[in-house]
């Protein structure tokens, strides 16, 4: 993958490239470091091996395939790094806090730097066979979770308890969540990023739960949406919001861009009268990372390939009264097809 | 406190200062916003209110102090915040990723950009007396745990048992981890940011426990090393180490500077002939982050204040045997004086 990368800078005349994400070093290296606030970059030239800038206080096995440079605690940081930062045209990674950017910028004051990290991104967006398999696993627990849970969902129990439940359960069979899960009763369901309360559950009221495991450093999501005992109007949102789900999923084809993808599901509750009511994106690009590139938005019109995996989660929030959401994550295989990881029944939303 | 920044920015001829880091936001405006890869900034000025440019999918309950402006996944980000960024000099988060730092920049070549942050942070280290509280109870929780994890400590269990023991406590007895907890049997103890293994306790070797938890909002973090058995080297570190936690605990007095404290507790260890073996700072700041300023290392010539907040840790670390490493929060009193939030007893670390 370096080799390509490396074709790539020289394709876009870059005369090197700064990687600081943690995944990305991971994906392309195979070096996991959590280095917090310490920097960790992977500086790649179009010729040149790969270079690692690492604190000393992470010990790495040699490997043969890049080069690594000692820093630690002490060291005078961004003059090495401008040592390294030879040219006239640099890329820096998106995510690159500016305390180390606008230093080395400081420092490099005849470089052009430009965000370079789509150079990455596009290709860690398309997931090898030995990817999806493990994006499989983590779903299958999510999915076995989600029986769980929804034998706890007695009325009475509180949106903490709940959460609490599904990270021990997480801890034991991944290891752990990919984000704090979502429990949304009632009233609290129409915000779309609801943090647990001691709120409890009553009758005849939308249940929102959101969560994802991490399993062999791939993370899985989903949403489901139950209805407490009968409840009309969440009903009648619950089939709305599945069609446009469904509907989603079935026009997935290779050479659409995410934006039509976007607007499939959102026209048919547009149509139904809920504007402002579906207030986000369809979906996000989900592997290493529970959110990574590419959005499924309005303003992402970059075209759907084979192997692309992102989560597909239309949703309507009545303020005061509820939600509805429902999220699987899909793979496009390699005839075109879009393929859910997600087998939680959508007709088994009734406790 | 937004005075109180507003009047940092007078003295330091700032036209504007963007905050994106989540917990300065939170301890600002006392607002709470993970919006993971989407934008979240605060925008403070010298005169006006402070502006908050959020995206409409987290509710925020309207707030008298400052103003909220709405974004949404199709707005045009960037060209609401140069609407907003106007003057000669503007200051920005060290954490701003530079994906939107960049393209802020290039809409307004005529502004300088510099990091600001430290106008914010430099307040936030220096804790209320209600902080202070808040630490002690997550430390509170961090020896309680402590005691149960020693207790579990027998030949032949896992590190990574120990670990899923320790993140199931802390889901009970607090709001989660602050960090993945460290366990390092006998040679995993060497890396003083080890992962958990499958590797099991034997007899006679040192065992490293690093662990905390955030509770409120506010975190905790601490470091025991056990012996299982006798190891006569393992136990001269132990003392060696213990005299430099304990030394450089005693040392803390309000116009030291942070470099003067790490000097103490690493001459102890450099004069035992342990130089290359202590290779991490004696410690960082802690609060509502895990890691957040001041450091307590030779390149950091902050001076120490009442109220501050921070890690005392030296370790030393042998490769192919074994660590030591203690670790105690302190804060720095009203008279002045180092005082340990954590009270697992040092004299504690046979089993």
């Amino acid at each position: 993958m370096i080799t390509t990368i490396q074709q790539e800078l020289t394709k876009h005349h870059l005369n090197g490239l700064w990687i600081t994400s943690r995944q990305s070093i991971q994906w392309l290296i195979n070096v996991d470091i959590d280095s917090m606030e310490r920097f960790t970059g992977l500086y790649i030239q179009p010729k040149q091996r790969p270079k690692l800038l690492v604190n000393d206080l992470f010990p790495i096995t040699k490997q043969t395939h890049f080069d690594i440079i000692r820093i630690n605690d002490a060291s005078p940081l961004i003059e090495i790094m401008r040592q390294l930062s030879q040219g006239e045209r640099i890329g820096v990674d998106r995510w690159m806090p500016a305390y180390f950017l606008m230093a080395l910028m400081d420092q490099c004051q005849d470089t052009q730097f430009i965000i370079g990290s789509d150079l990455v991104d596009k290709h860690r967006a398309i997931k090898s066979n030995d990817e999806i398999e493990k994006m499989k696993v983590a779903s299958q627990i999510n999915d076995k979770v989600m029986v769980y849970v929804k034998d706890r969902l007695k009325i009475g129990v509180t949106e903490l308890e709940i959460a609490t439940f599904i990270k021990d359960q997480f801890n034991q069979l991944s290891d752990g969540c990919s984000f704090d899960p979502i429990v949304a009763f009632g009233e609290n369901g129409a915000n779309p990023h609801a943090t647990p309360t001691e709120r409890r559950l009553k009758a005849n009221e939308s249940i929102i739960i959101d969560m994802g495991c991490i399993k062999d450093g791939y993370c899985s999501d989903m949403t489901r949406t139950f209805i407490s005992g009968n409840n009309q109007q969440m009903d009648k949102l619950y089939q709305l919001v599945k069609q446009a789900h469904q509907k989603a999923i079935e026009s997935i084809k290779p050479g659409m861009t995410f934006s039509q993808l976007d607007n499939i599901a959102r026209s048919i509750i547009n149509d139904a009268g809920y504007t402002t009511e579906f207030n986000h994106r369809l979906g996000h690009g989900i592997g290493r990372e529970v959110h990574e590139p590419y959005d499924v938005s309005a303003s992402n019109h970059a075209l759907i390939e084979p192997g692309m995996c992102f989560s597909i989660e239309p949703g309507i929030y009545l303020e005061g009264v509820g939600g509805v959401r429902l999220e699987n994550l899909v793979y496009v295989d390699q005839k075109g097809k879009g393929i859910s990881l997600n087998h939680y029944p959508l007709e088994d939303y009734r406790i």
